[in-house]
């Protein structure tokens, strides 16, 4: 009897939570040719950042969906999801690990608040090829291209070797899939925002603030994230994990601190 | 009649809370030779990354200590702080933003976990000098020493000028003040950590996970974060957020994705 070939085995996560439906788009691409397990967080977990939970205890629950399981939500952040599917859910290491697909666009100053990125970093520690995939649109939201364009990276993540430490933070333009003009390296935007914060009255009389803003001076080069997707261009970017700016670091020597 | 010379202007934030010994000891060194302005969390937000609040109002707070008027809570993360303190709570740009101080270490992997770093990394997207400073213990913390470290820090960045977009990682060892054996530039340490989820069952029943772990093959090397504090050395990290892999850049662009 032929032995059949092991599917390989992709852990999804994301942060806008297991219900999502870009969630379901890679579950629903994936299924067939991979071993998938979902563990994505409970519920919506935006702008969370790279947090972990310390101070409370996590819960996992099973998921279903249409009376069959779906996968693990779990009462966390996306970074909890990887950490806890990876040292206490999965029955074996994963051979990727997939964060997405976001709704709206995770580039330039951004990447740091954003959990969908925060799951890949984790995947990234653990020494599982890694990606974040969002779709640069909040409105509408058509998952069908940004899937099968994860499906083709992750087929490749597992021919190619990624540097230790390192992960992609995929972002594609939300055009219909005959405009994309193709894939971009990319880097980090650095424009920044002029942030507002809306001061209200609850009717109570007490003041609150919403946060607002508005990126300024974006970058429009196909070389920067947000340039790229702009030019309808699908946007790939190397990030690490080692913050230190080695650049800065001799100089800062000669300031003689003591 | 001659004119006063301005007195430097410090805002103060931390992720301990407002009521943390840590930020009270700085209060207390820069209160006499600098105008300062503490805009930090109403509650405890170790962990939380570089969470900013999108989904909910901020709510800000007067905080007042032995009946007088010490500062601004937030009910919100030390990015929140700082955001909200910048545009809508100060009256004018501050000279210096100090997030701290953090009862226990921020290096390592932790950096990018870090609530009191993320502080930091806020204010230097907002152009403003900042550092983030840690006291490398958990229990019986004594901030003496690295409070006056600080305010020489302090001093010496209204002097100096840092590169855009990059500001300091400080990590100061627990020993005695006599004990300490200078200062050390370095770069983030890059020990992993074993990690353990200890599975429970509550009085209900239900399983819950409190996550756990261990740093193994922690760097001894001074040029580390971690390596510097174990030998008594203040740690002093240039940190950047431009989380670009630039090294591995030109290599991904031949892996020709389309």
């Amino acid at each position: 009897m032929m032995k059949k070939k092991k599917k390989p085995f992709v852990m999804l996560t994301n942060d806008d939570g297991i219900a999502s439906p870009g969630l379901l788009a890679l579950h629903q691409i994936f299924k067939h040719q991979y071993e998938v397990v979902i563990v994505a967080p409970a519920t919506e977990m935006s702008a969370v950042g790279h947090a972990i939970t310390l101070s409370d205890p996590l819960r996992v629950f099973d998921y279903s969906k249409n009376g069959e399981f779906y996968g693990y939500a779990v009462k966390g952040t996306p970074a909890d999801c990887v950490k806890i599917g990876y040292w206490a859910i999965l029955k074996r290491k994963p051979d990727i690990i997939i964060s997405g697909i976001n709704i709206g666009p995770n580039t330039g100053i951004n990447t740091i608040y954003s959990g969908t990125v925060s799951a890949a970093t984790e995947g990234a520690i653990l020494g599982v090829p890694s990606f974040a995939i969002s779709l640069g649109t909040f409105y509408n939201p058509d998952f069908i291209y940004a899937a099968k364009f994860a499906r083709k990276l992750a087929d490749l993540l597992l021919e190619k070797e990624l540097p230790d430490k390192v992960f992609l933070n995929v972002n594609v333009p939300a055009c219909p899939e005959k405009e994309i003009c193709g894939v971009a390296i990319t880097r980090q935007g650095s424009a920044l925002y002029r942030e507002e914060f809306d001061k209200r009255i609850d009717p109570h009389g007490r003041i609150y603030y919403w946060l607002t803003g508005q990126k300024l001076n974006k970058e429009t080069s196909a070389e920067v994230d947000d340039g790229a997707i702009d030019q309808n261009m699908v946007s790939i970017t190397p990030i690490h994990y080692d913050l230190t700016c080695y650049d800065f670091l001799e100089s800062l020597k000669t300031w003689n601190i003591s």
